[in-house]
């Protein structure tokens, strides 16, 4: 397998949404439903949702269904995995033709929300992968959000948007040295817990 | 880096547990204080909780949280994301000195409940990574489940029990084969979708 970097690759997110409410089916459909998926291939079943297309889209996309779930204030977890450059995830997509603007941008930059995140970063087909994370990370450089370390990953706290515009930058970062990268996250909003 | 197999290296899981009904916070710390936590390092904070330990009580510890979360009937999530053998993952654990007896096997054998399940394997440090994936796991021989095959992930129907126990038993066959292993999971029960 050859690295090509600068070649535009297709993206994803498999994601899963939970709303800790009697009323979560409302606020999962209703955030799918208020999020423009336009420019992204989308697949729903009952265990996840999976989105793929150009890298900024999948971003746009996912972190709108966070938003608009968790600014009903209720207590909302997202777990997901993004992806770039697997080699079983080739073929059959027509949504990398399009444009660079973000269909959900000015619906959701003014949505203030804090929230926690932990999110890990995997470099596949390498044996420097931790010298990659090393080196194409900088997370001093994310705006907005306080970092800190976890185990088996890095937590972000902050506004949902700059925690999302972090994970971007570093995912973006990381698949430019390397030909397969995924990147979980698990990012937690209103928790009781985070109350105190 | 060397790969050292056969020796015994501390897995561990961070996850986080989704109950979606008013009444999660009950559910959630009850699952938790239900479970024998006995042979685990554990912490949790309002984003995910940690275990760490021998793989077959990380295992056994993991699946009885959910089990006993999704044994009420709610709709409820959990996702997660196993290591073993992660370079920044090395001390101060007195965790390994312990045997093998599962302590929450006994109250968890026989609890019925059907979930499905997308899980995927990242075998880190090596460039032949897909031909470890294609060579250690063998899902023919997982018995009481559904295998199909999902965005990047598979996907596993079927009983908790049987499902936890399918991945794991690929979680180990991988990790003999390199030296840093993870494997992310999501696992959904009760969902209103599944029940049509």
């Amino acid at each position: 397998m050859t690295i090509e970097c600068g070649t535009e690759r297709i993206a994803g997110c498999q994601f899963n949404l939970s709303v800790m409410s009697d009323d979560f089916i409302n606020i999962i459909l209703g955030s799918l439903d208020t999020t423009d998926m336009s420019k992204v291939w989308r697949d729903t079943d009952d265990v996840t949702t999976c989105v793929r297309g150009r890298v900024e889209h999948v971003f746009d996309v996912v972190k709108a269904v966070y938003l608009h779930a968790a600014k009903t204030g209720k207590h909302v977890e997202m777990s997901g995995t993004f992806s770039i450059g697997c080699p079983g995830d080739a073929s059959g997509d027509t949504y990398m033709d399009t444009d660079a603007e973000r269909m959900n941008a000015a619906n959701t930059i003014g949505i203030n929300q804090k929230a926690g995140c932990k999110f890990a970063l995997y470099p596949m087909n390498t044996t420097k992968y931790m010298d990659v994370i090393y080196e194409q990370i900088d997370l001093s450089k994310a705006r907005g959000v306080t970092v800190s370390p976890s185990h088996y990953s890095t937590r972000l706290d902050g506004e949902v948007n700059d925690i999302f515009n972090a994970m971007e930058e570093a995912f973006v970062s990381v698949q430019e040295a390397v030909s397969h990268t995924t990147m979980t996250f698990t990012i937690s909003a209103n928790s009781p817990s985070s109350r105190k």
